[in-house]
């Protein structure tokens, strides 16, 4: 039976997929948004729905689970409509409850109204709170619903969505990326930095938002473009429109989809995320060069990287580790005598490969470093001579308050530990993580800003949510600084 | 998997129980409410929920189904909390959704409310009307969603949620019987007629609110008092308080409520179902008497008229038919070519006690009148001399505008045969209704008004909703009227 | 998930119905065997299954569960063929196991063999322990897997099934009402005392068996006559044609199944069921004479009886208690502190029936005394000043080996306490059981033997199962005897 | 609700896993076993099984679905035992039946006797006829059941299970690797030619049974050895003991096992899965050289032996197909519109490393040639200049009868059309097999015997089952000669 839902009605971290599908040529729209959330499946396990829009008539179907468990052939059937939007979502909030599913349908002053959201309000908090002085009711905890209100009571005095938006979007700040229905349009937005990643295709005359490529690429549809930060376009029977609505935008996309959260296969605001790790792992290997007789990659996260550390090393790249393919989410824990199981379920070493080898291993980042260290465990009991540690970005130091589940600083390893002690924790013979200023380096638009505070501490917003205060010193400043001191660390509140 | 639910958003009929527990004695408010929606399962089957209050955070389980699928030992545990309010829910509207289920939880200016509803606001449409205009958004399709909308507006400008109900009871027109929750008092309402029954009762210190006295009786409650129409109690850790919002009442009780639609052991009003029902038989064997060997009730909703006829009449009450204990949702119907089973499986005739006999067959009321030819037939071919059909309720002409589902009028066999063509059509070699006039000596209290709308198109509203107008003729001027004209019945629009 | 099973393949209890369905008219036989079954369910709710041969090839569904659960129209569907055999299921045996559904089907010499049995063979132990001499396996713990392994032997030296069982036959002791399907044939069979039931009835040329008539009912199908007991029908395309196997036979017709077991509606052996109940009602009321206002049957057991007993003693009848229809297996049991509530939540008293009465409370039987106990407290709770307890049967004081699920002896309150102690215990004013000469006045064939051992002791067979010993003084000796001593019970063990 | 079964009782073609854990040290025997399952789940996806043996008592637990979807906490705890038997299955046959998951479990003469069997026995069929002719019944259509009852008639004349067990092993042919239990010992079975691999480890004083090394691998055991073709190993609380059952033994392990169906990380018979891949691609390298720009393989399929090609050739290996890590069998699949997303929504072109490219595409086999061809198109539409196919493994020519499936030779692309006519077909630039003579350089032990029937036609048994003869001409004789004949391939029937 499902799960009982806790009403908190709190914050929120959430990561998300949105995906918008507007049909001119005859195809089910709801069954190209399946296809499409597929694609999207790793942006967000936990939960799935696709709203359709029938002439006016909403149908819509939201759930718990992966997009495979929540529609079979039947309910996808029943969701007729010549628009669609999907959404799937990951959320950090144990207490996740169903009325947070997305997409958000509504009805209001001109009929139905329906948002897919990805990303994170910096100002929801205030946003809700003045609604609610005004009398809004909320019965989710999504930034959606707030948006939701905004639009519903903007469009009382304006005369079309587009302008309703447009004063709602005046209030809008941090990361969001939106996909909206009304009766009559799809519209895509952009938040001005363009933290989130949104782009635009077509299909035969039908257009697609999504966000990422391989949502595209699944459909066979055409990748057009992104759509840029600070952007609206409106899809209509007429066509597709653009209004710029931001004055200026200083970009601020994600380092951190480049590096874990994208698919390889997608390519976002112009950059390929595969061809940006395999570049991440060449600039590891020039900033942590060893010797060692082959390269390895923790599967699936780090294996791109470790491709790009064996090609700029010359040091043979092997496989090291097996995967188990059929991890699912129900799988029982083992207990804590079995401790020693629980690496090896999902991962296997190739002990052929590693025995009297000295191994340079390569993740995509350690947070708290317990898997880190049960891996390095692992490949010595096989009989690894020695294990490198490569990490192909930066410590995680700080929040994120724009979509990105980081666990609370207490948790996360290179907040309380310096460089030598981490090394020491997770046994592994060296250690070291790509240097913040590679970032810019892995092929990234030079163009373009990137946000990522989450290593360094910069955000790129005027103010962070719920009181918190921007770090007074830089990661230089603080890490691996023997003088380091715990306190530098602990200003901002989590 | 869950069904497709479709977003149409328009007005609902509904017919549900509703339950609250404000625990002073340290019961558990959550297993008490599962037990008491249980005693009113008769309500509603097709949906349920349990909200409770655990120090402010709000904890919520709903789901499509019987309280019994919808809960289970886990999630009953998990919703720890020492005020509750539950929910039962039928509806008339098939593309009932998820949405709608009860109760409905949202968070406003002053933290959480919880409102479960019973009954139909006859201006749910323009309420909600006026909220889209001053920018409110719609989530479902219950006007338990309109009450909230307008408790919350009502609240930012009050002191207490006693004065913003206050408030808003002065904009509801129609039926209702609430339950509300706010983060430190459970409250009753009912509306001024008192359409729909709700009664209070008291476990040791703590008190409850139901929709019948057989919830108090499941959980060995004490039963104090009916809920007064036009009262709101408020319940919270110093007591109970009433305040009597409506200047005047004229009550109407819903008559249904005591033919079909509560529990023979549940008190109502002060009037016990079952003696009402017992009493009816007796009016209705003497306005239609008639000569035969042995009276039979159709299970389960004729039987207790049955009992009444034959003690009135002093013909012997004999089982006739017998009730397949084991009748489920899911059955798989008979196909066409199967017709003639499909009443058999729920029913099968007692052949011994029906062969060579005159039978008087009671049931409460007629609608399409095609079950009843059913088991006409079905006796008739047991061996059944005769069969005189007596409905202990006048015939079905109106729409309840007041939440009791009856078929649009297209469908009622009364609005569209004469008494004898209905006779005819369903196969009896007599027939007789309860006479309109003597529902009002069915025991009911002499002080009060009661609706009976739906048999004598007589509404105690000034407006019915959605622009339909009053019946010019009454009941007995049109019904078998021999220059009857089928226009005087379609006055109304349905 | 399903429930892990466990393997202790021994001797099971079990209550069962049966049903077989040779088409000779185009009927869909899987979808009359399912009406067939759901008239049948009272006999058996834990598990079912339909088995159908279409052209030689067997199809097979089973399940735990209740037949609208363990069947849907996509899983009837695929149970095409023109013959069928239909089970259901309750076992005793806590670890029920899915390997123990029923129909069993296997694959032997002659291609397949499917068999459904009620019943329980008193020598089940014997059989199976010598085929295992003989090196049979066992992957149940079912009485049917024996016949199975007897008739797979038996016909690889028989010309015919028929044949075949008929050596199997002159092996089995015990009761068996058995439907077995070869690839050509639907064979009935009824052990020669004819413990259970069997019936044969016709739907246009199409034949059928049934454990019950009310399951012929469903499909409005003809009742031709009982299966004989020592009779075995063989129906091909053919026809019909009847072997009596069994030389002489002294019938041992289950009083229990008119008592509590078989549906009200079904007549067994040429006897109505209900007529059967009604008279024991009148036998009681003549037995246990009591000056009271009114007659109240427990729902639904008690409730014919107490019209037998209303209409012998003139003192009216009427509802007392009143049952909720919504009981599912599924419902979360009260904890010891609501214990209070446990009784109320299936049966609630109808107060105003009750106060102020003198109550003659009816019931079918008393196992342990705790349910009738609760009863009579809340009665009294609601009013009642005398509650006289009446018992339309003797005492439950002997184990059934023929497939009635009695507890143990232990469990019996009528064999630990006298008379006047269990009156005390039970908390009524007066008890009165039907006296063990009167069962065979209920309206049973004068002609016919039955086994009313479970209350006699007086067991019909020669040699009961597991060494145990039949009773050496009778009932009447020991029952109430005020020298009456514990261990004249515990000459059995059980 | 479960699928109708189908009950054919037919041959099946099954690939299965196995595991066995006795129990010395205080271990959960049923989650350790469930581990093992969990790492040989590629083994077979359709049902699993555990059986555990408590002190005789058996437990035992199946159904079908993933390891994950069977077992959960609460049914894993039921599991309660020293000895474990394991099973995953795979079957061909469409109408798998839940009769036939694993491990089976049966009652004999001897207490239980439970076996869990990979491979196929040759003749299963004619030990089974002469079974039924002695008066056996069936009930799946396993081997396992063959061998169960084989063994149930042995024990009663012999003293002891191995004793019984060496009297069976003269009977069977074929492929079988067996863990079977009785009430005191664990026992493991393989086949003299060694068709199946078979596994013992050892953790702390408990043993293990398993197909796979990977199986001992999770749980942290210790690898002691192979099971030896011919050997019988009996594990009691004395310890381990080896019976050589087999006199002459000429080994026949599968090399599919090393192309395809074994985990990269396991070691059989003493070759590293993975090792043997990455030569089998230098090999290919070889024997098929073509200039190309970089090496593609398919995932997961194919990856490994791009390794190798890469390594042997110098071209370099890129990642340029992607694999969606969601795929779940409940996916709804395109319609005959949607075709072309079929294949996007399991790999998607990673575009950048492809375009403008000309590609060496390597996977292990081709079976029908539609999703070799759909891939090309793939990546061609991604821009690839050229497409180099190339083929880890001879072409598929004939039946498998040892338990790997393989479709009809009727659906074999290879058997149907020359080399010339498959790459046009699949539209490859170039083709090339791995040639047949190279499959024993893949690092295969010198010492011993391979079966690779499938491609060479060479059948290591006397008989092939149901009357199937062996195919006269050799795979050379027949393969891309030029005045190749259809004929030459359809001497069998399959």
């Amino acid at each position: 039976m499902r799960k009982t839902t806790n009403m908190y009605l709190d914050k929120v971290k959430e990561e998300c997929g949105v995906f918008g599908f507007f049909d001119m040529d005859g195809f089910d729209a709801a069954r190209m948004t399946y296809y499409g959330l597929y694609a999207l499946q790793h942006r967000g396990q936990e939960s799935c729905g696709i709203a359709v829009n029938d002439n006016g008539i909403i149908r819509v179907h939201k759930g718990m689970g992966l997009v495979n468990e929540v529609f079979d052939s039947e309910n996808i059937q029943e969701l007729k409509g010549t628009m669609a939007v999907g959404h799937v979502r990951y959320s950090a909030f144990s207490d996740f409850q169903r009325e947070d599913c997305q997409p958000l349908v509504s009805r209001y002053i001109k009929g139905s109204l329906t948002i897919a959201h990805n990303g994170n309000l910096t100002n929801a908090y205030e946003l809700r709170h003045k609604l609610e002085h005004e009398g809004a009711i909320f019965q989710s905890s999504s930034n959606a619903e707030v948006i939701m209100h905004l639009a519903a009571r903007a469009r009382t005095k304006t005369h079309s969505i587009e302008e309703a938006m447009l004063k709602v979007l005046k209030k809008l700040e941090g990361a969001f990326s939106l996909v909206i229905m009304s009766p009559r349009k799809l519209i895509g937005i952009r938040d001005p930095k363009g933290f989130r990643p949104l782009c635009l295709g077509k299909l035969k005359n039908s257009y697609i938002l999504a966000s990422e490529t391989a949502a595209l690429d699944v459909i066979k549809a055409e990748f057009i473009r992104d759509v840029e930060p600070g952007e609206m376009v409106i899809i209509n029977q007429e066509g597709l429109r653009s209004i710029k609505y931001a004055d200026e935008t200083t970009y601020s996309h994600c380092v951190f989809e480049y590096i874990y959260f994208a698919r390889p296969d997608s390519v976002i605001d112009g950059v390929s995320v595969y061809a940006a790790r395999v570049q991440a792992g060449k600039l590891l290997a020039k900033a942590h060069p060893v010797e060692a007789d082959i390269v390895v990659g923790v599967p699936d996260s780090g294996l791109n990287f470790a491709v790009g550390y064996a090609q700029a090393s010359g040091i043979p790249y092997e496989e090291g580790l097996i995967k188990n393919r059929y991890t699912g989410r129900t799988f029982i824990k083992p207990t804590q005598d079995e401790r020693a199981i629980s690496v090896n379920i999902k991962l296997n070493v190739l002990k052929n490969n590693i025995e009297g080898k000295r191994v340079i291993l390569i993740d995509d980042s350690i947070v708290r470093g317990t898997t880190c260290a049960n891996l390095i465990k692992m490949l010595k009991d096989a009989g690894a001579t020695q294990i490198h540690m490569r990490i192909a970005s930066p410590p995680f130091m700080w929040p994120c308050y724009f979509g990105t589940d980081i666990p609370s600083r207490d948790e996360l390893i290179a907040v309380n530990y310096s460089l030598e002690q981490i090394r020491q924790k997770i046994g592994a013979d060296s250690l070291g993580y790509l240097p913040l200023e590679d970032i810019k380096n892995i092929g990234l638009r030079k163009d373009r800003g990137y946000c990522d505070a989450c290593f360094s501490g910069k955000y790129s917003v005027n103010k962070l949510p719920n009181g918190n205060q921007k770090p007074s010193k830089t990661q230089e400043e603080i890490y691996d600084n023997p003088r380091r001191d715990k306190k530098d660390f602990k200003i901002i509140k989590n």
